[in-house]
């Protein structure tokens, strides 16, 4: 067989294996779409007839509440996104303008955003394949390489700044090594930060993605597997950065019985009473999800017993992923067949996607410091997302 | 009588004087309250059962398309909140990381900071009484003795750095002079931005506040004359400046069949559907709510005739004001006595608020370069702004 007819062997036989997996349909599968099967139009009506939709209200108290008891941290700061999510998270940890934060190059273009506008620098280190995020020992290989002690902090000695902090993002929901990641961080003395955007409700042992860094940030976007329109949290075991983060995501206001003081310079990062009431509706049925995501993927796991040239991601043993979004890898040499599996599967009235464009190789984070990639590089061109829905669980032929 | 005493029967003038304003109450009157007259819900209850709540949807495009209308621009651009609006348009006129941007210092806090997050220095400008905005002849006489003319563009000769961006902000709703502002920005060739998130609906001749500049943001927080819950919109009649506005808004991703490159370092500020559903209600409510609180403005008016050391402001000959907040003014000889002018409204119920810290004030900003600001200075220590919600318009006993 010609390389092309290969490929389009492959493709047919995933989107007959999707298929499978998913039952008959009338039309297009998206990628995710989110449920609503809790008490959504109920508190959300609520909202209105009281005239609470802003940013201060009891869902949003309970949002937090209810937030930070998902991720067993003790406190739970609702913002608008993931992404000021994330840039909150990593200023109350001290990340300063100037400095450096170690990141997959392997992640949603919002990772690195968050540092941006912090003024910060985006540092890409690999991915390793057993978890598609962070690799420690590339990590720890790569700062035995260029970190230094200057003054009692961790620099890069190839640009002089201060390696602030280190994000791992948990991809598609497998959680990555936190174990290993945080003794690298702890030897390096560099904060360590969970971009948990995409794991709510995945788990490393018995821990919960959220709890496993001194801070984490979590989105609460259309597409995740709880939704509250727009939206996102800091999750935090420190009542000191969670009340810090309070203040900076609420314009660092000082209270006053009615002056105007702020004394920081601070974010207006606050997430509607509106859509936390949406969250608190969403967060009732997060055990409900779970087992469907979980079944979905087992559905996937199965349809592809067998199947060669495509592999389902699975969850490493110890981890319990939310199966956010389910990912078939690609055989190495497969890898050029990607684009014709996606236009196949897209044509059957499947969406699927690619992982995203390695950040480091996007204009815009070209000239940041990076360690090699070839993980990354080789991960990126085999990986296909397939529908992940939740409902997709209940919906089988 | 001794100053004590003075102050106190001034508050307790005013107190009757709002009392006799608003009619007779149960309990605590807030400042400003949102109302949902019209189809709220309904669009609401839309977003949940179609499943379309976040950062796209049929909302998000009739939102757009009618807050443009409203302001009589060709084109807007849903946020998440009027500070990411208006840093969103100070990025699209030009300004960069370094630049100065004029603004006035009697402005809330998000004024300096939508600058500040894009890397830019606030630039303090005295008001005048006469709007309570950014004053054109001290505009131009600032301009005069620090801008300097280098290499094609306008610097601040004192610091070297680029003068940006002018953003007058219509000071609870009332127009600036923005004629002449318009005049000094052009003659010193100063991009200028229209600062509008207190003034939908407010309008200049014909002409609504929000098209006066090239480029404007509003704000929909929950104490605004309408509300999204949260938000905020980029409004203006240049389709390249809407186009970009919306690009940097959605993550900057380039659009494609699947792959995620993004090209310009963007942020995640899409509105979510659920809050536009809500603003669109809202929007089509904005004649009823101008009438109403121009009717309660003049109410204030009607009842403070008369009056001994304090002023309602009125709307400027030849400008129709929304009238956001309603705005007491001492007399320059009675601003000491503001504080129990608070102290009295409140403890009767009715709840007051001075104007914000003049912002070069705050120890944040207290370094940037500024102008004179004795009006500044003056007013902020003589305004109290007294309960405005529509609905009072309509609750007189």
């Amino acid at each position: 067989m010609t390389d092309t007819a290969k490929f389009k062997a492959l493709a047919i036989d995933i989107t007959t294996r999707v298929h499978g997996t998913l039952g008959a349909s009338d039309g297009f599968i998206p990628l995710h779409e989110p449920e609503f099967l809790g008490e959504e139009e109920a508190l959300v009506l609520d909202c209105i007839r009281t005239g609470w939709v802003s940013s201060v209200g009891p869902y949003v108290d309970r949002f937090e509440a209810e937030v930070s008891a998902a991720c067993g941290t003790g406190h739970g700061v609702a913002v608008v996104n993931g992404t000021a999510a994330l840039e909150v998270a990593l200023r109350v940890v001290g990340v300063m303008p100037g400095d450096e934060v170690l990141m997959p190059s392997l992640t949603f273009i919002a990772t690195a955003n968050a540092a941006h506008h912090l003024g910060a620098v985006p540092h890409f280190v690999d991915a390793e394949a057993r978890t598609l995020g962070l690799d420690p020992v590339a990590l720890r290989a790569h700062l035995d390489r260029i970190a230094d002690r200057r003054d009692g902090v961790t620099v890069n000695a190839l640009t002089g700044r201060r390696l602030a902090a280190v994000v791992p993002m948990h991809v598609f929901g497998h959680p990555v090594d936190m174990d290993a990641l945080a003794e690298v961080a702890r030897d390096f003395d560099i904060a360590l930060v969970e971009d948990a955007a995409e794991s709510l409700g995945s788990r490393a042992g018995d821990r919960s993605c959220g709890s496993l860094g001194r801070v984490a940030a979590l989105s609460f976007n259309g597409n995740k597997i709880l939704t509250t329109g727009g939206g996102g949290a800091v999750v935090t075991d420190d009542p000191d950065l969670a009340s810090r983060a309070k203040h900076l995501t609420t314009t660092a206001k000082v209270p006053h019985k009615w002056a105007f003081y702020h004394d920081e310079i601070g974010y207006n990062y606050r997430m509607p009473n509106l859509n936390a009431a949406l969250g608190v509706a969403q967060l009732a049925q997060l055990g409900i999800r779970l087992t469907q995501k979980r079944a979905l993927a087992q559905r996937y796991i199965d349809s592809f017993v067998g199947s060669e040239g495509v592999a389902v991601f699975v969850e490493r043993p110890g981890t319990t992923a939310n199966y956010w979004l389910n990912t078939l890898v690609l055989s190495p040499e497969m890898a050029a067949a990607r684009d014709t599996v996606l236009d196949v599967l897209e044509a059957a009235g499947l969406m699927a996607r690619p992982v995203w464009e390695p950040l480091h190789t996007l204009a815009i984070y070209a000239d940041c410091p990076r360690a090699d990639l070839p993980v990354t590089a080789d991960l990126a061109a085999r990986i296909v997302n397939v529908p992940s829905s939740a409902k997709l669980a209940g919906n089988r032929a």
